[in-house]
């Protein structure tokens, strides 16, 4: 394995939740260099995110030896070698599915295109939408999605469709050979195991804010009572 | 410590992440029960959410004594007990900042009515929309802010604003006395430690999307070349 280069071992050794938190390193470093800042510590990076100083060093460490004694990480530096770890060092052409109100809201989300990742097909069954274009793209009928995914070259899919018909969706872009899906509709999806997915739960992310505020609403109380 | 309630003493001790995992045990429950499943196992529990079974009975001992041996667990009791841990067992009532496409999606979005979160206040900076109606819901200005939570309640936010105006924004929601925010914006916000906030980053999202489709790439093409 000597031949092989640094990037494919250490993206071979990432674990998920590592790579999770390599984005929002990624976020807050971009934040930084905005903001002229030439170097950033590990105990900085754990502050500004919540996770300790040494997860930090641990996650940073499996992109290679990017600390500097004296100096701590280079911004810069840094942000490139977590793009190429998380596979952002190219372009990603995506095809969205469901043309609502969600839709439109990704369509125009800079974080998407700031990140490499272009929309460059649209799919909806209301024979009312097809046809019709947003922001220069065409909707089509998804009975086109394999000839339109094929020709746009879309290798992921995001899914804004309702609960009831996303397993059904999901399979169609199964079958266009669509090598991702990131599934916003509140539903559990089976896909084939080559077909990597992420579900965005938009109710779970609230749970987490009550749970969250609920809990300090019970220490304080705790605190009162004693 | 004998005098609490088994509930006050397990919400005490539960962490972020297992917090994050009851809430898709929840889903797949509420999805099960739909089905008619009578009964559960931790091993079917974790297939279905990709944890291993000793974690999920873990997470669901944080909860009780639930599991009967012989049985597994049963649905709606463990529906019941997480709801209570993760502060489900009411309605929360949510204000929401900035109508644009995203807002009138997530206005729509089943998942939350489902779960007990209320949509009860609607603001947005732009005259335009102030006293416009949506779903019954009037817009309101930002500035009136603080009497329109304190009458309607509302104790969580929705920050679905652009990143430049979402620190300014979520201190808005702050100073009326919101207990909680969701942030929809791709910045990174900065709050008092007695107002929670969770981020939602739909880049960060795709960025593991395309993770893992890489990774994917990458291990057949070392396959391939052994």
């Amino acid at each position: 394995m000597r031949g092989d280069s640094a990037s494919t071992i250490s993206e071979a050794r990432l674990s998920r939740p590592s790579a999770g938190r390599l984005s929002l390193y990624l976020r807050h470093l971009e934040a930084l260099i905005g903001e002229g800042g030439a170097k950033v510590s590990s105990v900085q990076l754990g502050q500004a995110l919540g996770v300790s100083d040494a997860q930090v060093r641990k996650d940073l460490a499996t992109l290679g030896n990017l600390g500097h004694p004296g100096v701590g990480y280079r911004p810069q530096e840094l942000i490139g070698a977590i793009r190429q770890a998380l596979g952002l060092n190219r372009e990603w052409s995506v095809a969205l599915v469901g043309v609502g109100n969600l839709a439109r809201a990704l369509l125009r989300y800079r974080g998407f295109q700031q990140q490499g990742f272009r929309i460059v097909a649209l799919f909806d069954a209301d024979p009312a939408k097809v046809g019709q274009c947003i922001d220069g793209l065409e909707i089509h009928s998804p009975d086109q999605m394999s000839s339109v995914i094929a020709r746009t070259g879309a290798e992921l899919g995001l899914l804004a469709v309702p609960s009831e018909t996303a397993q059904t969706v999901a399979e169609g872009l199964v079958a266009a050979r669509i090598r991702g899906i990131l599934n916003f509709a509140p539903a559990v999806l089976r896909l084939p195991e080559s077909v990597k997915l992420v579900s965005v739960d938009l109710a779970a992310q609230l749970e987490q804010l009550a749970f969250l505020v609920q809990m300090v609403g019970n220490e304080s109380r705790a605190l009162n009572t004693r």
